[in-house]
């Protein structure tokens, strides 16, 4: 059997009681890190935590060549892991599948997850969200143009926009960064983004938000990862009071 | 001190280990069961598993007065317990504003929430999904028009649409009633919905998911609550593959 456990936002103790259980009832324990990461963490403090070996797999080892997981699954209790809430990430759907195709039963423990975190974090209302988008590092020649197209589409319909920011092996995307290149991007084409809201550490206990024009989130220092980005509409009251009390709006 | 702790999903061990952590911690410990509400277990059961007492809040006690709740805050550390991830409710932000007028310090515990759960037990990719809706039971003399409006105008947009089903004291929507309700309201809007999604107990040890058109999903029965309805755009490759799976397409 294969079990999906969520990790949760931010450290080793955001995994869900029922997750943490499964953990300890597994006979292997796997991770990925690439999809998102607990920045609160280490493997070491996690496999303390647990009391188990946890094995980290690479990218290729879920999406390329998963039989070392699969092989496992098919004879005994396999865990997993990812932070956030699993399958948010479409990679492991596929995973789900081809365990699915092999006979192998599956599950999800759910865990918490950013895409809702933000509304209780930047108090701007979850049902006035419309589609998400993901912002990567430009590349030689390459610009991401999609993420501001979203966020120009759903401001023509009132809506926030969730903008997940990227993680790489040795770097992830800070809120500034974000925020310089959604600048440059909109200014291409000839487009002006109102307000952003940052989030910084969801989960932990020192979690950071701040609000504010491109002029002062393109300069702002939220601190240590991860770091996510919302572009919001246009602010309703309790929106605007919430992100005066909470994010220096 | 006043904490949100966000309980997830099911039931009492849908909790995060730092949510538990903090009620065991506090000095009183307060919950709503309006805004949602965990079937899978009693208060009795949190109450032993938390070795706690839990104070039961109504609607007023949380909206209109909640004096109560604050009064013990500015003295001592208090845990609001709410299912999902707090906060989706935007009636909680007021009850965060509140606290924080009154110069007590607040923070927040998320746990697992529907929003993102739904992703993994359908497939549904997270960054396809618009603008999310609330289905209310009919009254007297009225009919909730702005769902299918806000279904119509994703289906438009090629997105999927979160339909979150009404919870009363005595009774919840199921997927059967919603799809009918859908597609009476859909029918008066001269409107087709071609494919809808159930899913029940997310975070149970037996979800049920279901897709299919009207005419099946009228009729269907997917068991105890708590409900929730999809409405998916067209489907990409794997996500039609995931449903066939997982869903009975």
């Amino acid at each position: 059997m294969l079990t999906f456990v969520g990790l949760g936002l931010f450290d080793h103790r955001d995994i869900s009681v029922k997750g943490l259980e499964c953990i300890r009832r597994a006979d292997a324990v796997f991770i990925e890190r690439y999809t998102s990461m607990l920045a609160g963490t280490s493997l070491a403090e996690m496999e303390g935590f647990y009391g188990k070996r946890v094995v980290v797999l690479a990218r290729e080892e879920v999406e390329q060549d998963p039989e070392r997981l699969l092989a496992r699954a098919a004879d005994c209790e396999v865990a997993f892991l990812t932070g956030g809430d699993p399958m948010v990430s479409t990679t492991h759907m596929d995973l789900r599948l081809r365990a699915y195709q092999r006979g192998i039963r599956t599950a999800i423990v759910h865990g918490s997850s950013i895409s809702s975190a933000v509304c209780g974090l930047t108090g701007l209302q979850n049902y006035r969200f419309g589609k998400s988008c993901s912002l990567p590092f430009p590349a030689k020649n390459w610009f991401p143009h999609t993420p501001v197209e979203v966020v120009a589409q759903n401001l023509s319909l009132d809506l926030h926009t969730l903008v997940y920011l990227d993680i790489q092996k040795d770097r992830y995307m800070t809120v500034a960064q974000a925020v310089e290149l959604m600048e440059e991007l909109a200014g291409i084409k000839g487009f002006s983004i109102p307000l952003y809201v940052g989030v910084a550490r969801a989960g932990s206990d020192c979690p950071a938000v701040a609000a504010g024009n491109g002029e002062k989130m393109r300069s702002i220092d939220l601190g240590p990862p991860l770091h996510i980005l919302v572009v919001p509409a246009r602010l309703h009251v309790v929106e605007q009071e919430y992100l005066e009390a909470f994010a220096g709006l």
